[in-house]
């Protein structure tokens, strides 16, 4: 009880067949374009699948940044070239909430008891180097914590604090996942018992009327 | 050896008297006049502090975002009322990359080896809810780990693939720390032994030119 399964959006994608074989992209002239732009070589097929799995072009560069059709703001719209067969493109999963349910649903009623799971993908951030691992995908646990209401160590009541302890885990996970040929894609956390069995990652992007930095 | 030591900014700035005291705080008419714009009552006070911590204003509304002095770009400049003494405010270590080196030069030589000290604190993200806990001082460690030049489970030589393991460890960490009254200011991870034992969390910092969302 308490543990919760991380797991990499790769894994899934595959498995669901969330994949562009190379041969069949040819980029369009935007594609085209957008690379001319860009500083790595070779991403003008990249830039085609980012666009096809993109709601919305947020900016075109230093690098590509996208609105997904999920509703998250994105590099690329996470298609990702790393760890994915040869001559493949991996994109996220369809709907990584419904995965999460869906593995979540099955291991819980194996274990007799609530498991969470979260899907997560390593992304870029506006303001910070480096990317860290994310939530995408969430089940069996909310994905924040509330803390409005609760007092400090000074009795004073705590006004507005929301930590978004999905995204903590996610990042932790991915100490043990790795981003190379660590080959392992899922990780267990344990001694973290949700206060909510129901949430989503979907609850965790922000409406576009709430963005604070556009 | 392989510990890392990650402390509160909380408890660093109340001992190095990085604090305001509320009754000689006068805001000024620009605080007024952003703080009529809050939604949360009582704030100008807060921004009064918040904008004299500053040295850009982002955007003011809905919430105040700026850049401070470190050219850290978050709410309030970090300014926080919870956990800080009665009638004062707490806001972020002068330096606290600095703090983390001479935590970590003191308790390595104690210990005879390298103890990395990661300094945190809790912030925003634009485009997602909740905040997360961040690296805002680092010391004893590189913040990233660089998988450029690695190979993939497939052979494929990764390209880019920058990972800021010193957010991700904070991002852990806050799982035990907490943000009421928990009273764990200092988290100890293990099990992850830095490849590098020099780098601050300024590296972190994106400069005004790189900003991809601005």
């Amino acid at each position: 009880k308490g543990d919760i399964v991380v797991v990499s959006h790769s894994i899934v994608s595959i498995v669901e067949g969330s994949l562009y074989t190379l041969s069949e992209v040819a980029p369009t002239e935007k594609a085209n374009e957008i690379a001319s732009k860009q500083n790595e070589e070779h991403t003008a097929q990249r830039i085609e699948v980012a666009l096809r799995e993109a709601s919305e072009v947020i900016r075109e560069e230093p690098i590509l940044i996208t609105r997904t059709h999920h509703g998250m703001v994105t590099d690329f719209s996470g298609v990702d070239e790393s760890n994915a067969p040869d001559g493949q493109l991996i994109v996220l999963p369809r709907d990584p909430d419904a995965t999460a349910r869906r593995i979540s649903e099955n291991i819980s009623k194996k274990a007799g008891f609530n498991i969470s799971v979260i899907i997560t993908d390593t992304q870029g951030r506006p303001w910070r180097r480096g990317a860290v691992n994310l939530a995408i995908g969430v089940a069996g646990m909310s994905p924040f914590v509330k803390n409005e209401g609760r007092k400090d160590i000074y009795e004073k009541v705590l006004r507005s604090s929301l930590v978004c302890v999905a995204d903590e885990i996610a990042a932790s996970a991915e100490l043990v996942m790795g981003q190379a040929d660590e080959k392992v894609p899922i990780a267990i956390v344990r001694g973290i018992t949700p206060n909510d069995t129901s949430g989503s990652a979907h609850e965790i992007l922000r409406e576009e009327s709430e963005n604070l930095f556009q």
